[in-house]
């Protein structure tokens, strides 16, 4: 039996969708009749602490989030493998969004805007792409999908991990002793890392200023679309008024909606949106978690399961 | 020998690298003393009236630019053969023009922009790349260059030629019989061809409200970045009001410098640049005429000449 518990999002449509792919395996929701002991999975969203309350036979936790942070902090989770979301999808729009904030940022979009509301016609050319470093920062599934995207866009590219990687075309870096040295040749940062403690609050003021400066006309660009954890906003708020930072582009928050008296609101290159950068699409979720309980019913072994002692 | 003939650039640092490159070829400028019937060779960017004076041995014209537009009316172009830059360096900067502009959109820029103003979190998702039409009007190098750069990110692609062309990955439309259908399935609308009598004043009401509607979220875009020539400006001004566009990208103009007094400029869904799209690199157009000079000079045909009865 696969219980849902989701929050936020439209559970009634995911419990139609869920039953109509699995029956006659049933799908139950909270307030629905059934015995706790028979649910072998549980399909989770900003589950309450009481979601894995009398769960006593669950072989999985399915994460409706690409990104499991929350859901380990959860006081009462279970010890069954955690299976996250990766899908094809997902990872288009994260590009997409990454594409957009990095090739905005690389034309130099803060200065012409502010020579337009000028009415002023200063013919500055922008470095080409070449020219312009992009360092990603986590290259699992979504900043290896972004740097196959950026790289025929002809970027200079590369990446920090925590354990090496070799992607063609990519100049990777892992590990904290390599972490200056990536940041010292990065023009645009962009954060693709999962939220655990070695990493929150990785976009600080330290950091900034270790990026590299004379690169990119205004200076060096932050792109946040990982988690609000990452980012120290007051940090943040101070680079872009000192010039730090030349703008950064941020799809998350440390505390979301991001409050109306946040001064990120008003920080003119500050590019702010609301945790919209990629969706979990409800038929490509239903599609996989569907074929995850399939298989494992089956006798298969679980895909993307989270490693707890590293955190994701 | 080779005279040079540039305004608005740095004719004198041109002239020492070309002299450089093609040594001991003579090189000259007007102003040095040379015999006009020597001259076989005439690089020119803006000339004057009397830039062709004299010069009774021309074996071609180099054109600094990559449009030929202004060349072509001049009072006494000679009947020599016109030979136009094409240059990947100057393709790569146009290419990321023009992905920075169409991915901003795609993703929505005026919308967030207007809700960070104000202080609005709403999470509206825009689409994946796939389910946005970028339509390329001109697909020669430039539109073709831009499109193998636009497909890797996603985007459903279509094409608008005088001559059919068969580009992988792209629906190709020809000729003034297929425009309209062309134009009624294309989101974002993208401007490479040439200023012709054909092409002047393409981009007007008319043509706008054939764009295809309901595809992106406050209604189709263009993006101007081939000559002022092609757009009617006080079309885009109403259609921008009006929502008949949603945006409105611009880096040429009919007037440049675009007057103070210009609408345009105080427009928000206006996103103007000062013709700096991309720009003819000195150091690739010294190698690129020398080579072409040289090449002609062994007896071997030139190549990029513009064809002058379709003027481009
Ligand atoms: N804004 C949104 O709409 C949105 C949507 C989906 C996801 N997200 C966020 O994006 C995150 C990344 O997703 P993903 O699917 O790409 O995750 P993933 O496949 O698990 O990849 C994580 C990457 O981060 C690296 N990493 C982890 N800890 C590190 C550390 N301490 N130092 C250096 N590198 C470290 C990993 O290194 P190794 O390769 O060595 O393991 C890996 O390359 C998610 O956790 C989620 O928070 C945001
Ligand atoms: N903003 C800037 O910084 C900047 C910089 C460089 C260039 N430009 C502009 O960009 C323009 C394009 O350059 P390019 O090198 O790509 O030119 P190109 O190689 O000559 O290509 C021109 C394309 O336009 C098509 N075309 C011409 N007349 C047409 C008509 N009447 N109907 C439909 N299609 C037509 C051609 O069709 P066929 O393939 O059938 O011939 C061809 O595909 C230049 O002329 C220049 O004005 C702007």
């Amino acid at each position: 039996m696969l219980l849902l518990h989701l929050s936020d999002v439209d559970e009634a449509s995911w419990a139609k969708a869920f039953a109509a792919a699995l029956a006659p395996y049933p799908v139950v929701r909270r307030g629905d009749e059934f015995d706790p002991a028979e649910i072998r999975y549980i399909f989770v969203w900003k589950p309450g602490a009481d979601a894995f309350a009398g769960l006593t036979n669950l072989k999985a936790v399915l994460s409706l989030g690409a990104g499991v942070d929350a859901l380990m902090q959860h006081p009462h989770l279970p010890d069954a493998p955690i299976v996250r979301f990766v899908d094809e999808d997902l990872s288009q729009r994260m590009s997409d969004y990454v594409v957009a904030q990095v090739s905005m940022h690389h034309r130099l979009f803060t200065r012409f805007r502010a020579d337009q509301k000028a009415r002023r016609w200063d013919q500055f050319y922008p470095p080409s792409a070449s020219q312009t470093s992009v360092g990603i920062m986590g290259m699992g599934v979504l900043g290896q999908d972004a740097a196959a995207r950026l790289r025929p866009l002809g970027f200079s590219l590369r990446s920090w991990s925590r354990t090496p990687k070799r992607v063609e075309g990519v100049e990777g870096f892992a590990g904290a002793e390599q972490f200056d040295a990536f940041l010292a040749g990065t023009d645009i940062l962009v954060n693709l890392l999962p939220l655990t403690p070695e990493t929150a609050g990785i976009l600080n003021m330290e950091n900034f200023s270790k990026l590299r400066r004379g690169g990119l006309e205004g200076g060096p660009v932050i792109v946040n679309a990982a988690r609000g954890g990452h980012q120290n906003e007051a940090d943040i708020a101070r680079a872009l008024e000192t010039g730090i930072l030349g703008a950064a582009s941020l799809d998350v928050f440390q505390t979301e909606p991001l409050p109306e008296d946040s001064p990120l609101w008003a920080i003119e290159n500050c590019y702010i949106t609301p945790h919209i950068a990629a969706i979990s699409d409800e038929a490509s979720g239903v599609r996989y978690f569907s074929r995850i309980l399939e298989d494992h019913e089956a006798g298969k072994p679980l895909i993307n399961v989270v490693d707890r002692k590293r955190g994701y």
